[in-house]
């Protein structure tokens, strides 16, 4: 088998009801692993190279045209919409005044989001191999075949139609071999046969699977790619079937990782919802979430329970449970050997140096460390460039908004920020200075000095603390003595 | 079938033993989806408006009868004692005297918690079918029916006796309908049967099931319903048992969830214990917990990884990762389209307005915040009140504990707090105001000014860090320069 | 059967490649359940009483000989080294100058980490029935036997020979009884059959299976200990074998805890790596990783998504969720009726007494709290000592680092440390003693005495915040007024 040499076009059906999902949002527009049914199906499209993409709108149409343009970046896909919705092949026949008479159409199901796209790259080649005019269905092979069409064949295996469930006899009701929704045709052979359909049957819709009927009758070769896993055919109506496809498609991801040498302490309990790049001895920990675009480097380990989205974390980094990465709108970056955690939270333009140490209840967003720099425990640094080997202290703050604008704090090399500073920006510390313990730093402060704005302790020696049984109120003497 | 319109008296056996728990908390009150065994039947006897409900205690009855009044706030339930514990007829027997002679009487197990109301209901109205004397039996069909009373029926299918497992010939124990413990009879003909019971038997004991012989040989109807869901009358005997029908209960109430339109992650990782209310397009991710009653608005959506205990969210609000939500005692409210987390924590009073920020390492307890108040970094929030659009600075406290009372710290309308201040409690900072970064408010501020409690910042040029060669006791100088 | 008399030698083959787990880390050391491979067959030797262990490498062998003495402390174990790899039969060779002629020799694989120490001891048992000069093989009956050395038996049961699978006939590879890699032989006869070990088969390698036919042949007693559990005998040759085994480990472990009592929110989601030691009616949520040895207390709750290693928690102690404890190098020991969580970190050297509280976001490191001591939230607690019913003031930190050295905080009883508070060690607050919030305290203060340091506040009344329309660059006036 070897590709085909017409051009491809590709028919998408997202005019469907979806009742029982029971929201507001589209039925294709609901999200499995983190993006829209619809964009599973469309980025496939555009991985197959094709020429043009027509979206069938219908129910909701206005929300689905919508979204359209930014869920595959790049594609150019367009609308077509199917007012009223008539069934299957009265929605082919919207998007055929479009399609070129040289293409070859392939028409998916805008709710089916996990056929592979090897297994479409068979059919367009199956149809191809049988000839130019050539019509090929995806078939599977099902255990439970209730509510999909049949197959019917001859005896000696040529396909002779599909029959849909409500018009069958109880001999056909008893095939295993359903039809996917899923067929390609040259445009040309297509366009006639969807001319001809009736909507004479038990549901009055036009079924695009009556043109099978018809290009046996015309004496085209009708031939089938048969698959026998379900998983990539099925389709969602509901939100226990979009729950059941989201565990199939994060284990079966689970189990490429694996092959590839990531260890995952429970196959079960991961969740990517994206792109996870993993380089080699990676170990990810039990209740791991990862979204976006996420990049493990050599020997990364990420503890149990973390969110990771939109993130480079680089050779030998550790991020330790309980670390919450969000780079959405800014990646983050974490530098070899890095450490990270538990409990820290890195935000969008967060990008950490070698060796850099961002402990508990730390919050970085928007700020460059450098190598070896320390933010360890209780601290905010927020719009800051700190240097390498900085410490900076326990419970410090940037403090980077006005009330209107954000400003910038620059932390030299080898500072020191004592516990419970603020730093109020715009301030730059110079390199190899120190900040002492609660100081509020509002002005530049020269290198190499120790700087420091505290008052000075005063001790009441008669002082009585409120007790439970007659207690003033408010316990403090009033401020500076 | 139609209600039953004899009163309904329920007796629940609760004097079993429990070895296998190896616990020092009674069996019945051991806890599945958060409420003790014996509250799941107890509210099901609330539900089915039971006019009484006797609970027949015996094995650490003390503290079973302690727990009772608590188990189901407003339910008429009274403890009769059965000492010794000489078999199920026996504990029947102790709750007779009590029971009104016109009643229908409905025997439970305090150790099956998920027989479903409606299970019940059909029960007793397939009694009252059978006419005002009927016994009616809850049976099940068991793949492996090792350990239960069998049925045993006549060739007509008429039900002539269930016989103890103990007692069982061979082909009795092939049998697969098993009794479930369950039954309903008139109170006045099962004063009778459990008159005649005998305990010459294979454990000495006096069986219940053997009122069942009694009524055929009376003449009395015998009907069963049928069930084919063991889970409905399994007991607990074994943590591992508990552990099984917790994972069943969840698994059942994540797919009633799913129904109703709710997106779950993973409906293999959720945990409900109490009421879990959800509005449309409610979006629920992997690891949560919900304990209590909690409201999830129109949607809501809630992050991985979050334990939410009797709150209510309303539509639009966003809870991100690592949230703590617990209102026990005191129901928290988020506002509609707020925003807290990830790593925030809403203590009892909590109550946020709409699209208020409550970020991360904040805590917020007894406190209100008004519409579009900010608390974004490490940060506490007790007794207080907060006006609308107050942004309450990164690392700043209210000092709301004296040490012997609590006190309350309002804060106007617009009011920006700025970082690591100190909020003394009894204080009123008036709208508009800037509280200076660094400090610590004694005195109320007046509207629309900055206060500031500072310490001038002072630089010592030569002063040098200790370093680890050479380095003198304590690193910082005193304090007031 | 009763114990074997001859004293025990171990061989561990621990050469292979492992090219499947695409790792830079030998096969043997990669880790289940937080410990090498090799570490589980070592430790089963060791508790079998070995008198020796001998560990057979090769690929990698210099990283598996660092790692040996490391992998259970104490034993005697000792690599010989196997160049090149000729095959399990040449493996043995390797060892068998090592070994004392009065010794059974125990063939174990490194890579196969679950047989149960009662199954080595029925086979070596087993083979001492069976006479001095017997051979004893672990089998196993596999449902999949592909891959492995079939079993062949004369019509009587009698073994007469292992057939590795790729010089095996269709029929011997129909038969279900697999050798599993484990064998027990008598030194001095074992060393005479491998001597007569040839390579002449598919592989062209000299298979320890080969000496099942020798024995046969030299008429000495040949016997099985069949086990029909294939997790016993699981080998791991990629990450998702090594995945599986890790959750059918967890699983098993987790019903082991439900049959002692221990209540498990969910036996599916608990990952213990070492020994969890648990009292009387604990209880365990969802999510829990437990490393090293923890050891619960009668009663103690652990809440949902907790981390915690090398503890102890005492009876009647509260773990909160999302609470991280790290004992390593130091173990945490949590007091009786304490309180810890939720987000709450202990690190080595963390020492609560009875009833103490940590709250959120609270980091302790290296530091004794008194019984009754209380550090609710945002704190950090390192190298401290903390008295009894001390009350630690949100926000406030230990500054116990000054850039080359660890100094002592010492709090004494019954001090309240107001919020925001910076104690610079070394420094010693007095029993009773209240420091004002805010203060930086560099010097010792007296017992029972109010020490603060604070400036005055100060309001600017026409001061104006920056606004979004006109803001001057930073947004605080200059400090001290």
């Amino acid at each position: 088998m070897e590709p085909d040499a017409a051009p491809l076009e590709v028919v998408v059906l997202a005019a469907g009801k979806g009742t029982r999902m029971k929201s507001r949002t589209p039925k294709v527009l609901h999200r499995l692993a983190g993006r829209p049914l619809l964009a599973h199906v469309l980025a496939r499209a555009a991985r197959l190279g094709a020429r043009a993409v027509w979206v069938v709108t219908g129910h909701e149409a206005g929300a689905v045209e919508a979204a359209l343009p930014a869920l595959v970046p790049g594609l150019a896909v367009r609308p077509v919409r199917q007012q009223p919705q008539l069934g299957t092949g009265h929605a082919v026949q919207q998007a055929m005044p479009h399609v070129g008479d040289d293409a070859v159409v392939l028409v998916l199901s805008g709710d089916v989001p996990l056929t592979e796209d090897a297994t479409l790259r068979a059919l367009l080649a199956a149809r191809a191999d049988a000839g130019p005019d050539a019509l090929a269905l995806l078939t599977v092979t099902l255990a439970e075949p209730t509510g999909y069409g049949r197959v019917l064949r001859a005896a000696d295996g040529t396909i002779r139609a599909i029959v849909e469930e409500k018009d069958a006899t109880d001999a056909q009701r008893a095939l295993k071999e359903v039809y996917s929704g899923i067929l390609a045709a040259p445009a040309r052979r297509l366009r006639g046969w969807l001319a001809r359909l009736s909507n004479a049957n038990a549901q009055g819709e036009y079924y695009l699977t009556d043109v099978v009927a018809y290009a046996v009758a015309d004496g085209v070769p009708v031939v089938a790619h048969r698959l026998d896993d379900a998983l990539q055919v099925a389709g969602v109506n509901s939100p226990a079937q979009l729950a059941a496809l989201e565990r199939a498609y994060q284990r079966r991801l689970a189990e490429a990782l694996l092959a590839q040498g990531v260890r995952l302490a429970d196959p079960g309990r991961l969740d990517v919802r994206g792109e996870l790049v993993c380089g080699q001895d990676v170990e990810i920990d039990v209740g791991c979430v990862f979204e976006g675009r996420v990049e493990l480097g050599d020997g990364v380990r990420v503890g149990a329970h973390c969110v990771i989205a939109d993130a480079r974390i680089e050779a030998g980094a550790e991020i330790l449970p309980f670390t919450h990465i969000d780079g959405a709108g800014g990646a983050v970056v974490v530098g070899t050997q890095a450490r990270v955690g538990p409990f820290a939270r890195l935000r969008p333009g967060a990008v950490l140096g070698p060796e850099v140490h961002v402990g508990n209840f730390v919050e970085v967003k928007n700020s460059t460390l450098a190598a070896g720099a320390k933010a360890n425990h209780l601290a905010y640094l927020g719009d800051a460039t700190v240097g390498a080997r900085v410490n900076y202290g326990a419970g410090s703050i940037t403090a980077n908004y006005d009330g209107a604008r954000k400003h910038r704090t620059v932390i030299g090399d080898d500072v020191h920020v004592g516990s419970n500073c603020v730093l109020v920006a715009p301030v730059t510390l110079g390199a190899g200075g120190t900040i002492g313990a609660g100081s509020v730093v509002t002005k530049d402060t020269p290198p190499g000095a120790l700087t420091v704005a505290r008052a000075k302790a005063v001790t009441v020696a008669g002082w009585r603390r409120p007790s439970k049984e007659a207690a003033p109120p408010g316990g403090e003497p009033p401020a500076g003595g």
